[in-house]
């Protein structure tokens, strides 16, 4: 054991803030930056988790930001174009977006589910929850 | 339009890296920490995604960290210890555990299947990935 790294301790110090369990759809605030894409954001200090439903035939065009982005399909299929390349993920499927990567997604005849994992949190969702406005 | 944050915009700034799909069992390594949870992990800069396959009756000791961390649950039923609570878990939930909150996870009589995603990048599991010892 003595040659592995510590994965399992306990530090002694004191968390800041109480761990938050979550029942995606009960708590969290829906965002509705675009017709047909429900972002249901988790928000964190490093970290912002959004779950996000796709309805057929829905589409987030192409953009892209300076925080870095994992993408994991949950449910359904999605097209995703990153950079030059498109492919249709299933579940089973994630993608990694460096900082500033061009992206865009789309779904075809079935709703679809995937979770986008941003850090820094995805800034223009947190100034949308600050305006109350999802 | 005017009073929404640019969501959907492109800068003009070129990444680094470039974007990188991922058949989580095909391309990703595994690390074996404990027996009964195969982890994959995803390695980003400021994000590691840790993709988990619970046997049952498998177990993660109470540990804690600095990295904070997202918990998903994708498939199966998973108990969630979060500092001095226990909830069973299930596709639908998740959880938000800010740095050093004490946790474990147990699975029952099935198997399961969920996410962790960590900012910063989960130190243990970045050594035991350069040690070439997953």
């Amino acid at each position: 054991m003595s040659d592995q790294p510590a994965y399992f301790e306990v530090p002694p110090v004191e968390p800041d803030e109480p761990g938050r369990y979550v029942a995606i759809e009960r708590d969290l605030p829906v965002l509705d930056f675009i017709p047909g894409l429900a972002m249901r954001p988790l928000v964190g200090r490093n970290l912002l988790a959004s779950f996000v439903r796709y309805q057929p035939h829905s589409e987030a065009p192409r953009h892209a930001h300076g925080e870095e982005q994992v993408f994991i399909v949950i449910e359904g299929e999605i097209e995703l174009e990153l950079g030059d390349e498109r492919r249709l993920l299933r579940p089973g499927d994630a993608a990694l977006l460096p900082a500033f990567v061009p992206h865009a997604v789309r779904t075809f005849g079935e709703p679809a589910y995937a979770v986008d994992v941003f850090s820094p949190p995805r800034k223009p969702m947190l100034e949308k929850l600050r305006a109350g406005s999802g």
